[in-house]
């Protein structure tokens, strides 16, 4: 089978070999307090900022989950205001947490399929956290990183938070106008789930550190904590070293393809995509504004069938797509773009399409 | 290499197979959300509730870590009132987060070595949650499970919460006599590191339901929103599915090969163990009180060198031991008695001690 499946996803292709090396070499007896984890670490670390091109100041942590990245976020950064663009599942389960957190949680809020125009986004003066969802995977909708940068150049002052689950590493995201981004690693990656990897800068270490001690700031995962266990290539608990090791790998195997291999094949997999939705009767691109069609999760409105019909006739042929989110799920599917799914392989899934 | 870490520690014989097995199934690309992943947890929950012999009204949720269930289970069960039995490292740092969050947690502390005397433990009326570590990981000392059956009867009013990180599937806990318990599936289940496992009955339920809406309980991860997903056998985000895919095919392997027997073998493996410390002029066991005695981790003094020699000359037989916790890093090896490490194994692991 091959999956386009928005995550858990098609696993990227070096996995198998990496598991097998890690299993012989008894990776996963380690300690998690040993040098060898250090450096594991710390090799997971240097190729996740070259990958992003990180500013010096960005310290790499690790969770459970990029969900609970959002909570981590919102009680390490945020007193009392954060606001949210909201334009789907995802984006408004970030806001979600800030309310369950008791926060003063203000939002833009755009229909479902629709992005954002940066003029016509206005955030109140006394946001502490500005989160957005660089790539909503519910309705395939992305915020182009030229607009994540317009926006951080008009609004300067709060911190700002990209979640970038199932962009990276596609977005070519400054990282020296984001404060914080994450993503975990069953997207993009193509790793097992398990994993959030969380990028944050040193205004935010600053802003946690003026917190801390004046409201609960996660614990064992407060920025505090995690910053301290970094500084040593470690973690305040045990964390998911296999998840560590394979991102390791595949982070190494992605910058020895080159990450500009990669976004230009994603870009060109992605017209092929879309080129075809354009003119099929039977599907139609479900993003209306060309410019936020995510490149890495597309979402195409079925005609004339129920989704599940399509959905069920492709797997039959070895090919898994997902299904719309929520309410779209009968009238949807979306094609998860990765890293992990070749241009051949996309050919192979646009054949298909045609002929259903 | 053979490990004998208390954990990440040896893998369970089986975990390459069934890494393998799922890997040509392609498990890891399937969806959380998909009816394959629900019978995954199904079948995880299934054998769990067999090996632990649970009670109908227990229910197992996944996290990311058993810190975070330290985290999780005070923010949903307490509102102002805990207690803690501390006699080591991890029952201070289940205190530690009770400080955190703000709670009055109060505690009865006996020495690094040393566990408790049921009779003379006073748990004030207002305890919400009696908080005790089954098998202190740092020291050596385990809880037998009859003293906790005891101090359940002598108390039988706060809720009991037991970390059995380290004692699983060991310890032949009564659940009828606890409210809850959890583990994490490095180091009994011989795992790879990253998922947490918590066994909640509906007690718990009942307190987290009367504190929701009063207080923060966690977000994605309250028991309210764990358990509603649970009932569907889902999770509120997505999940170290590879974890619960080994944990659910090893536990298969621990009951075909009979909880009786392993436990058995455990009890032999410990006997070996310390009979060879108490005779030896090199070691002496930490834990004198022989009930404290724990028999999943082995604690031993080094008399006259220093332990990183002894550790050291193990590692190039191709045995590894853990280190003295802490302060005790110098002075003491860790011996971790888990279901992965054979009879014969733990023969050759003495014989090697012997010759030092």
């Amino acid at each position: 089978m091959i999956y386009f499946t928005p995550g858990p996803a098609q696993l990227y292709p070096t996995v198998e070999k990496h598991l097998q090396t890690a299993l012989t070499q008894q990776v996963f007896s380690q300690s998690h307090r040993s040098q060898a984890f250090k450096d594991l670490y710390k090799e997971a670390d240097t190729g996740l900022r070259e990958l992003f091109q990180l500013p010096q100041d960005f310290a790499i942590y690790f969770t459970g989950s990029a969900t609970e990245i959002w909570e981590r976020s919102l009680q390490n950064l945020t007193a009392t205001h954060s606001y949210h663009l909201v334009n789907g599942s995802f984006s408004q389960k970030y806001l979600d947490h800030a309310n369950w957190l008791g926060r003063n949680a203000q939002q833009l809020k755009v229909p479902f399929g629709q992005g954002f125009d940066v003029n016509a986004i206005d955030i109140p003066q006394e946001t502490e956290l500005l989160a957005l969802t660089q790539n909503e995977t519910s309705s395939g909708v992305c915020m182009p990183v030229q607009d994540i940068h317009a926006l951080r150049a008009k609004y300067p002052e709060p911190l700002l938070s990209v979640d970038m689950v199932s962009g990276a590493p596609f977005a070519a995201l400054d990282f020296n106008q984001v404060d914080m981004a994450f993503f975990s690693v069953q997207k993009g990656f193509g790793l097992p789930a398990g994993l959030g990897v969380w990028l944050v800068n040193e205004r935010c270490r600053n802003k946690a550190a003026a917190l801390e001690g004046t409201q609960y700031t996660g614990g064992h995962y407060s920025i505090k904590s995690l910053h301290e266990q970094y500084q040593q290539f470690q973690t305040p608990c045990t964390p998911n070293v296999l998840g560590i090791y394979l991102l390791a790998q595949v982070v190494e195997d992605m910058l020895a393809k080159g990450i500009d291999t990669i976004r230009q094949e994603t870009q060109e997999k992605a017209q092929a995509l879309y080129g075809f939705l354009e003119e099929s009767s039977l599907f139609a691109p479900f993003v209306q504004h060309a410019a936020h069609r995510s490149p890495t999760v597309i979402v195409a409105d079925v005609l004339e069938k129920p989704a599940a019909e399509v959905i069920s006739a492709l797997k039959k042929q070895g090919l898994v797509v997902g299904s719309g989110y929520g309410a779209f799920k009968d009238k949807q599917i979306r094609i998860a773009n990765f890293p992990a799914v070749s241009p051949a392989e996309v050919a192979q899934l646009i054949a298909a399409l045609k002929q259903l």
